[in-house]
C-alpha cells in the first residue's frame, strides 16, 4: 500500500471519528436518530479528504482543516438526503434511505439540520480568511441547488444538449469539489495562483467523477454500488450516456428503446429493459465515449496539477484523482 | 401615525425592495420562479425589522444591518416553505403554497436554496464581528430544525406538558427572534450587557408571538389570516390551547371533543368541528388563559427593555412589541 493511501486512511479515520461521535443521546430523537444513521453509514469521504490535501498543498497544517473537512462532508450528506427524496431512491450505501426508513418529513428536516451543522463546523475552523471561506461554502450550496433543479428539469426534456449537461453537472457535482479544494486551500492561507490551480483541478476531477457516476449507475455491481442498478434510467435522468445515445445512435431498434425511455412515461421500466439499455450502450460505443470523456477531464485536471511545484503535494493529489477514477462504486 | 410606524415603513420598504429585486430572469426557472413568487408575496418583515432596531439600539447605523436583516427574512421564508410541506398547508398569505402550486420537489429545493441565499446576504454584512454573527445565525437554524422536529413529534403524543410546549416554541419560533436581535446588535458592535438584554427581550416577545399565533389560528378572520382557520386542529398540533384544554377541561362533552381530535385519527375534521372547538375554547376560558400568557411574556420582555437606557431605542422596541401584540393575523 502506498504512503498516500496510508495518509488517506489516517485522515479518513479522523473524519469518521468526528462524524460518528458528533451526536450522542441528543434530543429530539426524530432528528438525531436519522442523522446518526446517515453519518455512520460510511462513504469514501472524498470531499473532506480533498479539503485536507488542498490545505496541505497550500502549505498549511492539514490538521487545522479537519473542521472545514467535516463541514463539507455534512453538506454533501444534506444533498444526498434531499436528492434521495426527489429521486425516489430506496437505498443508499446498501441501507434504506431516510425517507423510506422514516418518512419524508423526517428526511426534509434531517437535510435542513445538516446544513446548520455544516456551517457550525465550518465556523469552528481556525482561519484568518473566514469571509472568503464562508463565501465559497455558500456559493457551493447555491450552485448545488441550481444543479439539482436543472437535473430535475432535464428529466422532462428530451432535447438536452451535452453542453447543458456539462453545465448541470458543473453545478450539481463539480462545484462542491471545487469548494472543498478552495476552503482547504484557504485554511492553508493559499496564494491566488495556487488557489486557482487547486480549484480548477478539483472542478475537472468533479466533471470526470460525475460522468463516471453516470456510467457506474448501469455498469457497476449492485452490491458494490450500494443501490439499485439503473436508477438513472428509472428516473429518466439525462445522463451523459442517455444524451450521447439520443444524439448518436442510428440503428432503429436501439433508438426506439432509448426514445421510449425518454418519451413514454407509461412505460414500466423493468430490470430487463435496464439490461437491454446496457447492451445498447455497450454495442453503440456509448460506454467507450463516456470513458474517453472521463480521461479527457482527468487530463485537464492533471494540467492544473502540473502547475504545483511541491512534488509531494502534486503526487498526493495525483494519487487522489487516480483513486477516484479507479473506483468501482 | 407614529414616528416609529413611519420608520418601520421606511425600513420595510428597503427590505422589500431588496427581496423583490433579488432575482431577475435567473436560471433555472424551476428554482427562481417559486423563490420570486414567495419573496414577492409580502409579509410583515418582523424579523428583519427587529435586526434593524436592535442594531440601532446597540448604537450602530441601522442601514449597515440591512443585509443581515434580509438574511434573516430569507431564513424565515425557508422555514415557511419546508414547514408548509410537512404541515400539508394549502395556502399562505392568501396564495397557494409552493408545494401545491408546483410540487414537493420544487418546494424542497426552494427552501434549501433560500438557506444558501440567506448566508450569502449575511456575509455581505459589513461587520467586525463576523464569527459571532455567523455562529448566532447558525444556532438559529439548528434550533429551528429541532423545534420543528418536536412540533411534529408532539402531533403523535397526547401527554405533552406546557413545559414541553414552551421548550418547543422556544426553539421553533422564539430562537429566530433572539437571533434577529443578536445579529442586529452585533452589527451595531453591541456590548455584552446590551446584547443580553436585547436577546432576552426578543426571546420573550417570541414566546408571546407564538402563543398568539396559536390563538389566531382559530380566532382570526380567515381572509386576514391568509390561510384556513383551524389548520392546527387539522394537523392535531399540540398548541397552547389544545394542551391547556386537555389539562383543564372537566365538562364531559367538551373533553370528549378535545380528546377525539387528539386520539381519533379516523375523525374527519370538518369546519363544523373546528367551530365547535372554538366554542369549547371560549366557554372554558382557554382563550383567556392564552391571552394572560401572552401578557405574561410581554411583561417579561418589557423588563429587559427597561434596562436599556437610551429612551429613543427603548421606545422604538416597545412600539415594536406593541405592534406585534396587536396584530390580527
Amino acid at each position: 500500500m502506498s504512503d498516500h493511501y496510508q495518509i488517506y486512511l489516517k485522515f479518513k479515520k479522523k473524519i469518521d471519528d468526528i462524524l460518528f461521535n458528533m451526536i450522542k443521546n441528543e434530543q429530539p430523537v426524530t432528528l438525531y436518530e436519522p442523522i446518526n444513521y446517515l453519518l455512520s453509514s460510511g462513504g469514501k469521504r472524498i470531499r473532506p479528504i480533498l479539503v485536507i490535501f488542498s490545505c496541505e498543498a497550500a502549505g498549511g497544517d492539514p490538521d487545522k482543516s479537519i473542521n472545514a473537512a467535516v463541514a463539507v462532508e455534512l453538506l454533501h450528506n444534506f444533498t444526498l438526503v434531499h436528492d434521495d427524496i426527489m429521486d425516489n431512491a430506496d437505498t443508499r450505501r446498501n441501507l434504506q434511505t431516510i425517507h423510506k426508513k422514516w418518512n419524508e418529513n423526517v428526511a426534509i428536516l434531517t437535510g435542513d439540520h445538516l446544513i446548520g451543522l455544516a456551517y457550525k463546523y465550518l465556523f469552528k475552523t481556525d482561519t484568518q480568511r473566514l469571509k472568503e471561506t464562508a463565501d465559497s461554502f455558500t456559493e457551493g450550496i447555491i450552485e448545488v441547488c441550481e444543479g439539482q433543479s436543472y437535473d430535475k428539469e432535464f428529466e422532462d426534456r428530451n432535447d438536452v444538449t451535452l453542453d447543458e449537461y456539462i453545465m448541470m453537472i458543473n453545478k450539481k457535482t463539480a462545484k462542491m469539489l471545487e469548494t472543498s479544494a478552495a476552503i482547504g486551500a484557504l485554511t492553508g492561507n493559499v496564494d491566488t495562483e495556487m488557489l486557482s490551480n487547486l480549484k480548477n483541478f478539483a472542478l475537472n476531477i468533479g466533471l470526470a467523477f460525475q460522468i463516471q457516476d453516470d456510467m457506474l449507475d448501469i455498469m457497476a455491481d449492485e452490491n458494490e454500488l450500494g443501490k439499485k442498478i439503473g436508477g438513472d434510467i428509472l428516473e429518466r435522468k439525462k445522463t451523459f450516456l442517455l444524451i450521447k445515445a439520443i444524439e448518436t445512435i442510428s440503428n432503429e431498434t436501439d433508438k426506439r428503446l432509448i426514445m421510449d425511455i425518454c418519451q413514454n412515461s407509461e412505460l414500466g421500466i423493468t430490470s430487463e429493459i435496464i439490461e437491454n439499455v446496457k447492451e445498447v450502450y455497450i454495442k453503440n460505443g456509448i460506454i467507450e465515449s463516456a470513458k474517453a470523456e472521463i480521461i479527457n477531464y482527468t487530463l485537464k485536471a492533471d494540467e492544473y496539477l502540473n502547475n504545483i511545484k511541491d512534488t509531494n503535494s502534486r503526487n498526493r493529489l495525483k494519487w487522489f484523482s487516480g483513486m477516484l477514477m479507479e473506483r468501482k462504486f
